[in-house]
């Protein structure tokens, strides 16, 4: 066969793996997906999917649902309400599409997710309208195109974790999200853990993780 | 005057700033240091600072201390027992220094912390003989140069949140970390938040909010 | 004419000139095909090539073959039964298309392969699963995207040559297989000699040239 | 002659050459920067200059200054009293070398200018406390360091041009001031021009062109 | 919603929020550009702008012009005549589109303007025959790809601000744009801002700012 | 207008303006091309042109010629016959289109012109093959992708000036072109020179002056 | 303790570890090496050392020897006589440093070497003198700095497999190694493997593994 | 011995092997010298040489020279009075280092050389009254740092071949003159072949090479 499912992953992780569509055919990555969801109870992901992949799933197995924007394609199974408080902040509009995977995948995981868009450092007021909901967080996601100083910005306003994505949204010398990856990894506020460009689903996957330690086991 | 301590740090971030010492002179660093010092009641920290800075603080203030490994100069005003349990992982020796700083950052701000030091994956069974302390962490920094694989290795084995940090240590194509940098950022292990290259301190400084989330508060 | 075929390769190699298909035009492509499967005995590739290729190749010269995956066309010509042990690993799935240029290139080369697939590091007890396989193999080839962690660790585990192959699988800090190329590069792990980003075909190539040395001549 | 100066710049400019230091020897730089004072009425600047150049200069034309942190030989012709407002922000203690350097410059092209210095995003307050100022000027000089996000901040909040200069205060993924850089060229706030990285000159030259075209002519 | 409009900006930046259409869908494009034309009453601009954004906003607000040069979507409130007088200098016939873009946005934003293409260094006497038009601006453009080597000729002949762009044209080491940015970076001649390649509208702002100034208030 | 012809060039350079075709439209690149050959009274040259600016052109002009390869279109007005002797080296047949438009522009120019194809390096005996004609050059130029090395090689056989020219065959850490760019300039061999990679046209125009040095004048 | 001796390796990998003494304290390299001597009864290295190093172990172990041109400090223990044969090419006098680190590397290890020293491709005669020691060889390492065309060279003339060292030999656009490396990974011979820039260590290792399956076990 | 002299050069490079310096011990730099001086009865060259190299081969061979702003450590044979013309500019007082190492280059090879320095464009009319000396070349070397603008104009102006050395001279983006020498390769202006970054001596061997051509032979 083309691909081993990791079984023990969610005895390991706490979470089944996640399936990566992109360089796998629509017939592999549909294929994964209905094994994963034959073998767990858990929810089950595949990310950077486009339709085609849905559409074989859903096929066999029409609980799937699709997210357009976030090109994720999902089976929600997440029997208790979701617990602790993650803000996902975007930059700007462009940014959505990473910013709504983030959240999808805090959905699936179980965290309550509050988004706010369209908050970027240019127009500096429209964060600080939201400085209550930035409070009130365990753990925060900051997405971020341009330079990507939001998550400085945020970084030195909160005393909670901050994740931080770059996105590719931008051009020229942006070079596909380095000027803000670069931003991020060089923030001078602390508390900054930064992921992939364009990583939505790592960021969110990370935050839940964080936000699940503020839950008494 | 040269500097404008940040004196709402500490209610902001419930930490108070921590000097930069680099780019200025031991006297500029001295000074703020002392001022910090004085300013606060919480611990205070100058890091990537050379001896000098350290003997011209304690003159004016004894009870500071200097890590040469570290090249932190800090003062300990920790009152209360550490809490919860941090494990740092560092690849190699060559990685001491860096691991030293995020130890060290991670003690002062308040974490119970366990250093298990040259478990790089060239000899992966090293790692997995402590995989019960491994376990048993609420949150983990991997501190790695070269290729920075010990992230990934790590990250797939637990279901807490992982702050790596690459090192410079390497030569060559590493081109002074970027390696393992793009290696943490790129890891296949999801769960990951990356720090700057050599930054011990920041990634200290993350462990430490995620540790303090345990708590109940 | 556009091509100068290198007869006298077979004699110096042990193995004719290889087409590299991209950047000439079908026709040309097919032309030298057909060239080299006339002048020589032996079995003729052409790399990175489109179906067009062997469309027009296979008009002339039905006993041509392709493959899809590898994006390889070719003529088995191989006559003496397979020798030694290459043992060839894939991290995921969206290797495949690489790993298969491999394997094919070792089959056409007359090497004995075994093809592992999705063992990446993200969940390690998948490979080491395999471990009797593993240690069976004269050389290894490893096939790794995302991160490329997957070379440092099987090249800990060996005390055989391994050939690293990078691929383009991945997104953002990746850069196009440069995170994964640099990952391996920089092994901790002694023994491990590394091929261009993508380079199924190199890598199979040096791995068959390696296995070779094990039958005694 | 290893020189041959520019005679009609000030003609041309408004201002007579400015000497680059780097890259010649100390008597190559003093020879220019005296014969500069001897065929023009107007101030005399060398820039990144050691104190040697000084040394020899001053033993010719003692009324030659030198700055030891903007690592500036200077001689001081301004007649007229300063016009207009320049305020130069520098985001941390370990920028001020390169913001004197633009300090310097804007004095001795006869703008008025003001510097505050520490006030990176990190702490944001200690910016906004200093609004009036900042809503007063003709012009802006932003000098930051680490991920540069004060030039973002900073041009989100007025209305005036803003030049923005990178510094090298960082490490690691800094890149020596390739993130401040790339930062402040994808500024998502609009009317701002960046200079070279560390090119505090650069910025004190082109402000104090700007600054001078507030004056009625 | 999907954004958040900055209704604050007018008083701020004296113009009210430009809307970057990359990454936006036609719709969400279309909608926040509709609402700033009632929010506001200034022009509204949208860049980087696809024909389909313009036939929506059209069918709502048929003021709303195209220009498919500058790929510019926008509506012109502009009551006061143009004021001072800025030069647009475009190297190359493949520079227009991002010339056009400035030029087009300085016009909106209330300054006089005139453009003057194709006068890159490779035949100076173009350049040259222009000196009146140049020495009679308050600010100049210089738009170019290639080497960008116009930036610094046109620095060294005048005693204005001059913003430089570079543009994406040019290929190979080229490397979309980097060259040119590089080259204007590091321009020998002084008074030189740089902004983002090929960003003509960050580029027509900042100039507009700047020729703003020489306007008595 | 939208360009400006640079009348003087045939007087200065020997040789007319050439229209770089790309990022201009269809109609722009024909207007120029026709505009230039009313205008001077040599040979007329496009590069990087689509076939469309062809169609235009020769609607008005059928004398004018496109040769796909080179993607040149050009109108030949030589009526001297050609002189000197430049050899055009190409390492592989995906090299040609690079070469035939250093070739076209060598002939366009009056030069006396060789092409030799599939001489890489990999197979030496077949460069070898050359040596008298390679020896009878008075100047050379090198086309090669991949690594480049065909530079270095025929560089250290001969002690003639040799032009090279880097192309973007190539793949993964080829990064378009950069292996060969690099290994160019950085060549063991003396009397190198190196131009922009695939710019056939730029190899071609230097080989012409250089060659053209050697006709007694 | 600061390290971790891997006692398993000689089991695994057939070697025992080998110290990499950069980042390491003097110290700390040295005292690994006595316990490495002390746990292990093949031979010792420590590579990238300083001479204080061997001092310090001296004292303990006067077997020990130091290699000051490799910078290694090393133990030898071979008892069998060398086996197989591998050649190291080294293509400039400057390269001399890696290669003797490949060499002494080869022989720990108990390869029978030929080193062949300043056979770039500048003067090509130079190599071709050799091709009988070359022809004889059942590995061959090439080890270049500059454009590191050698190995290109070397690859198109063996049928067995070579490894590549690029070198930090060069200036400018050489980018400490950068130019050789990606030449090495582009090169168009096939039978290539590489590793890192001046990791001649590597280079011996891989080669030592090879040459041993050439062995009849 | 560490060394194979290329004694076959002088015949088919019409000029002895150059020593290359760097990354070679003085013993072994001079011992290659003092062979080379015996084995060719022309003029010997040793670049990027210290002045201890000079020391050694003087104690035995007194006539040889150095010349310490170039670096060059030689010995001057040239029987026949110089030919051609050659025409060297420098950007800058700083270049001068790498423009003399191209002028002795050219002078021990033959060719009569004039140098031309502090010819920037930022004040093109000291460039422009050299026009005399600058037609009359037979071909041209333009050194420039900073951004490497001087290629492109002195290519503008000249119907002759013209060689480019990009230096190191300048800071920050300039990435130790990486922008100069993309400048260079992305010049508006045609005839224009690039050495390495700071390769003086490079320059001048291609500029001698092709002044030669202009001799009848
Ligand atoms: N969008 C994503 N970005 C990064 N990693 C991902 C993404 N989606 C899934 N993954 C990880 O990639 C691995 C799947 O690889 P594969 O076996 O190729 O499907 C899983 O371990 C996931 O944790
Ligand atoms: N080693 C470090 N790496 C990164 N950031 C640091 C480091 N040490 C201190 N900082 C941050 O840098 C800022 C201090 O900058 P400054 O005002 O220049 O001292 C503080 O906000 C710290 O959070
Ligand atoms: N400064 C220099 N830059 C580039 N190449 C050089 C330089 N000096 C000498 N060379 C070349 O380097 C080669 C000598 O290398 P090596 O054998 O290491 O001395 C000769 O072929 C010279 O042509
Ligand atoms: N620190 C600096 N950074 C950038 N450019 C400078 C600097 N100082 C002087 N310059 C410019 O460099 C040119 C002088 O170059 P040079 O002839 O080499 O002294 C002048 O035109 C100045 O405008
Ligand atoms: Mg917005
Ligand atoms: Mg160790
Ligand atoms: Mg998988
Ligand atoms: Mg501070
Ligand atoms: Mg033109
Ligand atoms: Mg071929
Ligand atoms: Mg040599
Ligand atoms: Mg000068």
């Amino acid at each position: 066969g083309f691909a081993r499912i990791d079984h023990h992953r969610t005895l390991r992780k706490g979470f089944p793996e996640v399936v990566y569509c992109e360089g796998k055919t629509p017939q592999q990555a549909a294929e994964i997906l209905i094994r994963l969801a034959e073998t767990t109870d858990a929810s089950v992901m595949g990310t950077r999917s486009g339709v085609e992949v849905y559409h074989l799933v859903a096929q066999m197995r029409p609980e799937f649902q699709y997210d357009e924007q976030a090109r994720m394609v999902y089976l929600k199974r997440q029997a208790s309400p979701p617990v602790g408080h993650v803000v996902v902040l975007a930059a700007g509009t462009s940014d959505l599409p990473v910013a709504r995977e983030a959240v999808l995948t805090l959905e699936l995981m179980g965290a309550c997710t509050t988004l706010i868009v369209d908050v970027g450092v240019a127009g500096l007021h429209r964060l600080l309208e939201h400085l209550d909901t930035i409070y009130a967080a365990r753990v925060l996601v900051v997405v971020a195109g341009m330079e990507g100083a939001l998550a400085s910005v945020v970084g030195g306003l909160v005393d909670r974790p901050v994740v931080a994505v770059p996105t590719s949204v931008g051009y020229g010398s942006h070079f596909g999200g380095l000027a803000p990856l670069l931003s991020m990894l060089n923030a001078c506020a602390s508390g900054i853990g930064t992921v992939n460009i364009d990583n939505g689903f790592g960021a969110g996957y990370l935050a839940a993780l964080i936000n699940q330690l503020g839950e008494s086991t």
